[in-house]
Protein backbone atom coordinates (compact mmCIF):
# COMPACT_ATOMS: atom_id res chain seq x y z
CA UNK A 1 0.00 0.00 0.00
CA UNK A 2 2.82 2.62 0.20
CA UNK A 3 3.06 5.32 -2.84
CA UNK A 4 6.13 6.30 -4.28
CA UNK A 5 6.18 9.42 -6.18
CA UNK A 6 9.64 9.95 -8.16
CA UNK A 7 9.50 13.18 -10.04
CA UNK A 8 12.77 13.74 -12.08
CA UNK A 9 13.13 16.09 -15.23
CA UNK A 10 11.87 14.71 -18.42
CA UNK A 11 14.17 12.29 -20.48
CA UNK A 12 14.44 9.05 -18.61
CA UNK A 13 13.88 5.86 -20.59
CA UNK A 14 11.67 3.11 -20.42
CA UNK A 15 14.58 1.08 -19.03
CA UNK A 16 15.65 3.45 -16.59
CA UNK A 17 12.00 3.64 -15.19
CA UNK A 18 11.96 -0.45 -15.52
CA UNK A 19 14.78 -0.66 -13.44
CA UNK A 20 13.84 1.85 -11.02
CA UNK A 21 10.37 0.70 -10.16
CA UNK A 22 12.10 -3.19 -9.79
CA UNK A 23 14.46 -1.50 -7.46
CA UNK A 24 12.92 0.74 -5.44
CA UNK A 25 10.06 -1.54 -5.23
CA UNK A 26 11.82 -3.70 -3.38
CA UNK A 27 13.72 -1.94 -1.03
CA UNK A 28 10.10 -0.39 0.19
CA UNK A 29 8.71 -3.92 0.36
CA UNK A 30 11.70 -5.10 2.28
CA UNK A 31 12.84 -2.48 4.47
CA UNK A 32 9.67 -1.36 5.70
CA UNK A 33 8.04 -4.66 5.76
CA UNK A 34 5.15 -4.27 3.82
CA UNK A 35 4.21 -6.72 0.60
CA UNK A 36 6.17 -6.23 -2.26
CA UNK A 37 2.56 -6.55 -4.52
CA UNK A 38 0.78 -3.56 -2.58
CA UNK A 39 3.76 -1.18 -3.43
CA UNK A 40 3.08 1.51 -6.08
CA UNK A 41 5.89 3.66 -7.76
CA UNK A 42 4.28 6.68 -10.02
CA UNK A 43 7.08 8.47 -12.26
CA UNK A 44 6.26 12.41 -12.92
CA UNK A 45 8.39 13.46 -15.62
CA UNK A 46 9.05 17.09 -15.13
CA UNK A 47 9.85 19.26 -18.27
CA UNK A 48 12.58 21.94 -18.44
CA UNK A 49 10.18 24.72 -18.50
CA UNK A 50 8.55 23.62 -15.60
CA UNK A 51 10.89 23.22 -12.83
CA UNK A 52 13.45 25.76 -11.43
CA UNK A 53 16.08 25.56 -8.63
CA UNK A 54 18.03 28.99 -7.35
CA UNK A 55 15.04 31.26 -9.05
CA UNK A 56 16.37 29.75 -12.73
CA UNK A 57 14.39 27.46 -14.59
CA UNK A 58 16.79 24.33 -15.75
CA UNK A 59 14.90 25.86 -19.60
CA UNK A 60 17.37 28.95 -18.74
CA UNK A 61 19.79 27.31 -16.94
CA UNK A 62 20.97 24.05 -18.75
CA UNK A 63 20.10 24.90 -22.22
CA UNK A 64 20.77 21.41 -23.66
CA UNK B 1 -11.62 24.85 -0.44
CA UNK B 2 -10.75 21.12 0.09
CA UNK B 3 -8.61 19.82 -2.69
CA UNK B 4 -9.38 16.45 -4.47
CA UNK B 5 -6.74 14.78 -6.65
CA UNK B 6 -7.59 11.77 -8.56
CA UNK B 7 -4.71 9.77 -10.14
CA UNK B 8 -5.75 7.33 -12.81
CA UNK B 9 -3.98 5.25 -15.23
CA UNK B 10 -4.75 7.34 -18.63
CA UNK B 11 -7.56 6.72 -20.64
CA UNK B 12 -10.96 8.37 -19.11
CA UNK B 13 -13.25 10.22 -21.69
CA UNK B 14 -14.26 13.37 -20.90
CA UNK B 15 -17.57 11.99 -19.55
CA UNK B 16 -16.28 9.82 -17.23
CA UNK B 17 -14.15 13.06 -16.23
CA UNK B 18 -17.31 14.79 -16.13
CA UNK B 19 -19.37 12.59 -14.24
CA UNK B 20 -16.85 11.41 -11.17
CA UNK B 21 -16.38 15.73 -10.53
CA UNK B 22 -19.63 15.87 -10.00
CA UNK B 23 -20.27 13.05 -8.00
CA UNK B 24 -17.02 13.42 -5.48
CA UNK B 25 -17.38 17.02 -5.44
CA UNK B 26 -20.88 16.97 -4.26
CA UNK B 27 -20.40 14.07 -1.48
CA UNK B 28 -17.54 16.07 -0.06
CA UNK B 29 -19.49 19.29 0.01
CA UNK B 30 -22.24 17.17 1.46
CA UNK B 31 -20.30 15.02 4.00
CA UNK B 32 -17.58 17.47 4.95
CA UNK B 33 -19.93 20.42 5.15
CA UNK B 34 -18.27 23.08 3.06
CA UNK B 35 -19.88 24.80 -0.07
CA UNK B 36 -20.26 22.70 -3.26
CA UNK B 37 -18.55 26.05 -4.98
CA UNK B 38 -15.13 25.70 -3.28
CA UNK B 39 -14.44 21.96 -3.84
CA UNK B 40 -11.99 21.34 -6.33
CA UNK B 41 -11.17 18.38 -8.30
CA UNK B 42 -8.10 17.71 -9.85
CA UNK B 43 -7.25 15.07 -12.05
CA UNK B 44 -3.66 13.27 -13.15
CA UNK B 45 -3.86 11.00 -15.78
CA UNK B 46 -0.56 8.60 -15.97
CA UNK B 47 0.37 6.64 -18.16
CA UNK B 48 1.66 2.95 -17.93
CA UNK B 49 4.90 3.75 -18.44
CA UNK B 50 5.24 5.78 -15.38
CA UNK B 51 3.28 3.29 -12.76
CA UNK B 52 4.46 0.22 -11.31
CA UNK B 53 2.82 -2.52 -9.11
CA UNK B 54 4.52 -5.36 -7.30
CA UNK B 55 7.97 -3.79 -8.94
CA UNK B 56 6.48 -3.87 -12.46
CA UNK B 57 5.54 -1.25 -14.58
CA UNK B 58 2.00 -0.96 -16.33
CA UNK B 59 3.11 -0.81 -19.55
CA UNK B 60 5.02 -4.19 -19.39
CA UNK B 61 2.06 -6.05 -16.99
CA UNK B 62 -0.42 -5.03 -19.09
CA UNK B 63 0.10 -4.98 -22.33
CA UNK B 64 -2.75 -3.47 -23.92
CA UNK C 1 -4.96 1.37 -8.75
CA UNK C 2 -6.70 4.45 -8.34
CA UNK C 3 -5.14 6.62 -5.68
CA UNK C 4 -7.40 9.81 -4.20
CA UNK C 5 -6.22 12.48 -2.12
CA UNK C 6 -8.44 14.60 0.11
CA UNK C 7 -6.95 17.59 1.36
CA UNK C 8 -9.10 19.38 3.96
CA UNK C 9 -8.99 22.01 7.17
CA UNK C 10 -8.64 19.82 9.91
CA UNK C 11 -11.69 18.90 12.29
CA UNK C 12 -13.73 16.11 10.46
CA UNK C 13 -14.22 13.49 12.13
CA UNK C 14 -13.35 9.82 11.92
CA UNK C 15 -17.04 9.05 10.67
CA UNK C 16 -16.90 11.69 8.14
CA UNK C 17 -13.89 10.15 7.08
CA UNK C 18 -15.19 6.93 6.84
CA UNK C 19 -18.36 7.62 4.93
CA UNK C 20 -15.94 9.60 2.57
CA UNK C 21 -13.63 6.82 1.90
CA UNK C 22 -16.62 4.57 1.57
CA UNK C 23 -19.05 6.67 -1.25
CA UNK C 24 -15.76 8.15 -2.98
CA UNK C 25 -13.94 4.97 -3.59
CA UNK C 26 -17.51 3.20 -4.86
CA UNK C 27 -17.85 6.51 -7.27
CA UNK C 28 -14.58 5.92 -8.61
CA UNK C 29 -14.99 2.79 -9.02
CA UNK C 30 -18.37 2.76 -10.81
CA UNK C 31 -17.37 5.47 -12.76
CA UNK C 32 -13.87 4.34 -14.11
CA UNK C 33 -14.50 1.59 -14.44
CA UNK C 34 -11.89 -0.28 -11.90
CA UNK C 35 -11.71 -2.89 -9.36
CA UNK C 36 -13.52 -1.58 -6.02
CA UNK C 37 -10.17 -3.13 -4.18
CA UNK C 38 -7.74 -1.04 -5.48
CA UNK C 39 -9.35 2.06 -4.81
CA UNK C 40 -7.08 3.73 -2.36
CA UNK C 41 -8.45 7.24 -0.52
CA UNK C 42 -5.95 9.33 1.36
CA UNK C 43 -7.01 12.71 3.49
CA UNK C 44 -4.61 15.30 4.42
CA UNK C 45 -5.45 17.33 7.72
CA UNK C 46 -4.74 20.67 6.98
CA UNK C 47 -4.29 22.93 9.96
CA UNK C 48 -5.70 26.43 9.25
CA UNK C 49 -2.03 28.39 10.09
CA UNK C 50 -1.43 25.98 6.87
CA UNK C 51 -3.54 26.99 4.51
CA UNK C 52 -4.29 30.19 2.85
CA UNK C 53 -6.92 31.68 0.74
CA UNK C 54 -6.54 35.03 -1.13
CA UNK C 55 -3.11 35.76 0.36
CA UNK C 56 -4.71 35.37 3.90
CA UNK C 57 -4.47 32.14 6.55
CA UNK C 58 -7.14 30.78 7.50
CA UNK C 59 -5.74 30.70 10.89
CA UNK C 60 -6.50 35.05 10.19
CA UNK C 61 -9.47 34.81 8.15
CA UNK C 62 -11.41 32.40 9.98
CA UNK C 63 -10.80 32.71 14.02
CA UNK C 64 -13.22 30.38 15.52
CA UNK D 1 15.94 22.69 -0.42
CA UNK D 2 11.48 23.95 0.55
CA UNK D 3 10.11 22.66 -2.33
CA UNK D 4 6.94 24.63 -4.00
CA UNK D 5 4.30 23.25 -6.09
CA UNK D 6 2.27 25.84 -8.14
CA UNK D 7 -0.55 23.95 -10.01
CA UNK D 8 -2.46 26.52 -12.80
CA UNK D 9 -4.81 25.60 -15.49
CA UNK D 10 -2.58 25.15 -18.40
CA UNK D 11 -1.83 28.28 -20.97
CA UNK D 12 0.88 30.42 -18.95
CA UNK D 13 3.75 31.06 -21.06
CA UNK D 14 7.31 30.29 -20.67
CA UNK D 15 8.32 34.23 -19.57
CA UNK D 16 5.36 34.00 -16.93
CA UNK D 17 7.15 31.07 -15.27
CA UNK D 18 10.03 32.69 -15.42
CA UNK D 19 9.01 35.66 -13.65
CA UNK D 20 7.34 33.27 -10.93
CA UNK D 21 9.90 30.93 -10.41
CA UNK D 22 12.53 34.27 -9.60
CA UNK D 23 9.74 36.08 -7.59
CA UNK D 24 8.42 33.29 -5.90
CA UNK D 25 11.92 31.78 -4.60
CA UNK D 26 13.24 34.32 -3.72
CA UNK D 27 10.68 35.48 -1.48
CA UNK D 28 11.02 31.78 0.35
CA UNK D 29 14.67 32.27 0.38
CA UNK D 30 14.00 35.70 2.24
CA UNK D 31 10.92 35.47 4.17
CA UNK D 32 11.71 31.30 5.32
CA UNK D 33 15.67 32.01 5.80
CA UNK D 34 17.07 29.35 3.48
CA UNK D 35 19.39 29.54 0.71
CA UNK D 36 17.88 30.72 -2.98
CA UNK D 37 20.24 27.99 -4.45
CA UNK D 38 18.46 25.18 -2.38
CA UNK D 39 14.76 26.26 -3.30
CA UNK D 40 12.80 24.16 -6.11
CA UNK D 41 9.51 25.69 -8.02
CA UNK D 42 7.73 23.14 -9.64
CA UNK D 43 4.85 23.56 -11.97
CA UNK D 44 2.15 21.50 -12.57
CA UNK D 45 0.20 22.64 -15.97
CA UNK D 46 -3.66 21.52 -15.45
CA UNK D 47 -5.38 20.84 -19.10
CA UNK D 48 -8.86 21.69 -18.29
CA UNK D 49 -10.36 18.64 -18.96
CA UNK D 50 -8.53 17.61 -16.07
CA UNK D 51 -9.84 20.63 -13.36
CA UNK D 52 -13.41 21.15 -12.21
CA UNK D 53 -14.41 23.35 -9.54
CA UNK D 54 -17.94 23.24 -8.22
CA UNK D 55 -19.00 19.57 -9.13
CA UNK D 56 -18.01 21.09 -12.74
CA UNK D 57 -15.08 20.85 -14.95
CA UNK D 58 -13.77 23.83 -16.47
CA UNK D 59 -13.73 22.87 -20.11
CA UNK D 60 -17.05 22.71 -19.20
CA UNK D 61 -17.26 25.88 -17.53
CA UNK D 62 -15.42 28.28 -19.62
CA UNK D 63 -15.21 27.03 -22.62
CA UNK D 64 -12.74 29.46 -24.27
CA UNK E 1 -7.47 28.87 -8.47
CA UNK E 2 -4.32 28.02 -8.93
CA UNK E 3 -2.78 25.96 -5.62
CA UNK E 4 0.52 26.33 -4.37
CA UNK E 5 1.75 24.02 -2.10
CA UNK E 6 5.08 24.58 -0.19
CA UNK E 7 7.30 21.74 1.71
CA UNK E 8 9.44 23.21 4.00
CA UNK E 9 11.07 21.61 7.32
CA UNK E 10 9.14 22.00 10.19
CA UNK E 11 9.92 25.42 12.43
CA UNK E 12 8.67 28.01 10.44
CA UNK E 13 6.49 30.64 12.35
CA UNK E 14 2.92 31.45 12.15
CA UNK E 15 4.17 34.90 11.16
CA UNK E 16 6.68 33.42 8.75
CA UNK E 17 3.62 31.27 7.37
CA UNK E 18 1.41 35.08 7.11
CA UNK E 19 4.04 37.01 5.31
CA UNK E 20 5.00 34.17 2.88
CA UNK E 21 1.04 33.56 1.79
CA UNK E 22 0.58 37.44 1.19
CA UNK E 23 3.80 37.37 -1.20
CA UNK E 24 3.24 34.44 -2.93
CA UNK E 25 -0.79 34.77 -3.96
CA UNK E 26 0.25 38.27 -4.70
CA UNK E 27 2.99 37.41 -6.84
CA UNK E 28 0.63 34.51 -8.64
CA UNK E 29 -2.22 37.02 -8.51
CA UNK E 30 -0.40 39.14 -10.66
CA UNK E 31 1.98 37.41 -12.56
CA UNK E 32 -0.31 34.68 -13.72
CA UNK E 33 -3.57 37.02 -14.24
CA UNK E 34 -5.97 35.46 -12.00
CA UNK E 35 -8.01 36.80 -9.36
CA UNK E 36 -6.07 36.91 -5.90
CA UNK E 37 -9.41 35.82 -4.23
CA UNK E 38 -9.12 32.03 -5.84
CA UNK E 39 -5.32 31.84 -4.72
CA UNK E 40 -4.65 28.82 -2.44
CA UNK E 41 -1.31 28.23 -0.42
CA UNK E 42 -0.45 25.15 1.59
CA UNK E 43 1.82 24.75 3.89
CA UNK E 44 3.77 21.21 4.42
CA UNK E 45 5.41 21.25 7.53
CA UNK E 46 8.28 18.13 7.36
CA UNK E 47 10.15 16.55 10.37
CA UNK E 48 13.73 16.33 10.17
CA UNK E 49 13.54 12.68 10.54
CA UNK E 50 10.87 12.79 6.99
CA UNK E 51 13.40 14.49 5.02
CA UNK E 52 16.62 13.60 3.18
CA UNK E 53 19.01 14.74 0.90
CA UNK E 54 21.75 13.02 -0.67
CA UNK E 55 20.96 9.75 0.94
CA UNK E 56 20.87 10.91 4.43
CA UNK E 57 17.97 12.32 7.08
CA UNK E 58 17.89 16.50 7.94
CA UNK E 59 17.56 14.44 11.50
CA UNK E 60 20.93 12.77 11.11
CA UNK E 61 22.92 15.49 9.42
CA UNK E 62 21.84 18.89 11.18
CA UNK E 63 21.53 17.51 14.54
CA UNK E 64 20.29 20.62 15.90
CA UNK F 1 17.26 17.60 -8.27
CA UNK F 2 14.87 14.66 -8.25
CA UNK F 3 12.56 14.75 -5.64
CA UNK F 4 10.91 10.99 -4.19
CA UNK F 5 8.22 11.23 -1.91
CA UNK F 6 6.89 8.10 0.11
CA UNK F 7 3.50 7.56 1.97
CA UNK F 8 3.55 4.83 4.16
CA UNK F 9 1.04 4.10 7.22
CA UNK F 10 2.43 5.84 10.46
CA UNK F 11 4.63 3.26 12.42
CA UNK F 12 8.25 3.62 10.74
CA UNK F 13 10.99 3.93 12.62
CA UNK F 14 14.03 6.12 12.57
CA UNK F 15 15.81 3.39 11.87
CA UNK F 16 13.63 2.19 8.79
CA UNK F 17 13.71 5.88 7.11
CA UNK F 18 17.06 6.46 7.53
CA UNK F 19 17.77 2.95 5.66
CA UNK F 20 15.39 3.59 2.75
CA UNK F 21 16.50 7.09 2.16
CA UNK F 22 19.98 5.58 1.52
CA UNK F 23 18.95 2.74 -0.64
CA UNK F 24 16.30 4.77 -2.57
CA UNK F 25 18.60 7.93 -3.15
CA UNK F 26 21.40 5.71 -4.29
CA UNK F 27 18.95 3.69 -6.65
CA UNK F 28 17.69 6.93 -8.13
CA UNK F 29 21.43 8.90 -8.32
CA UNK F 30 22.69 5.84 -10.05
CA UNK F 31 19.61 4.65 -12.50
CA UNK F 32 18.42 7.82 -13.50
CA UNK F 33 22.13 9.41 -13.41
CA UNK F 34 21.77 12.41 -11.49
CA UNK F 35 24.25 13.62 -8.73
CA UNK F 36 23.45 11.48 -5.18
CA UNK F 37 23.94 15.16 -3.93
CA UNK F 38 20.24 16.35 -5.54
CA UNK F 39 18.61 13.69 -4.69
CA UNK F 40 15.67 14.27 -1.80
CA UNK F 41 13.35 11.89 -0.17
CA UNK F 42 10.15 13.28 1.56
CA UNK F 43 8.27 10.76 3.95
CA UNK F 44 4.79 11.46 4.47
CA UNK F 45 3.31 9.34 7.64
CA UNK F 46 -0.09 8.67 7.03
CA UNK F 47 -2.20 7.63 10.22
CA UNK F 48 -4.85 4.58 9.80
CA UNK F 49 -7.85 7.16 9.93
CA UNK F 50 -5.77 8.67 7.15
CA UNK F 51 -6.39 6.12 4.65
CA UNK F 52 -8.79 3.42 3.22
CA UNK F 53 -8.45 0.70 0.78
CA UNK F 54 -11.31 -1.19 -0.99
CA UNK F 55 -13.66 1.98 0.47
CA UNK F 56 -12.60 0.73 3.83
CA UNK F 57 -10.39 3.21 6.41
CA UNK F 58 -7.18 0.94 7.57
CA UNK F 59 -8.42 2.23 11.29
CA UNK F 60 -11.63 0.20 10.66
CA UNK F 61 -9.74 -2.60 8.70
CA UNK F 62 -6.75 -3.49 10.63
CA UNK F 63 -7.41 -2.65 14.07
CA UNK F 64 -4.29 -3.26 16.00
Amino acid sequence: MPVVTIRLLEGRTLEQKRELTKVVSEAVSRIAKTPLDGVHVIFEDVQRANWGRGGVLFADRDPR
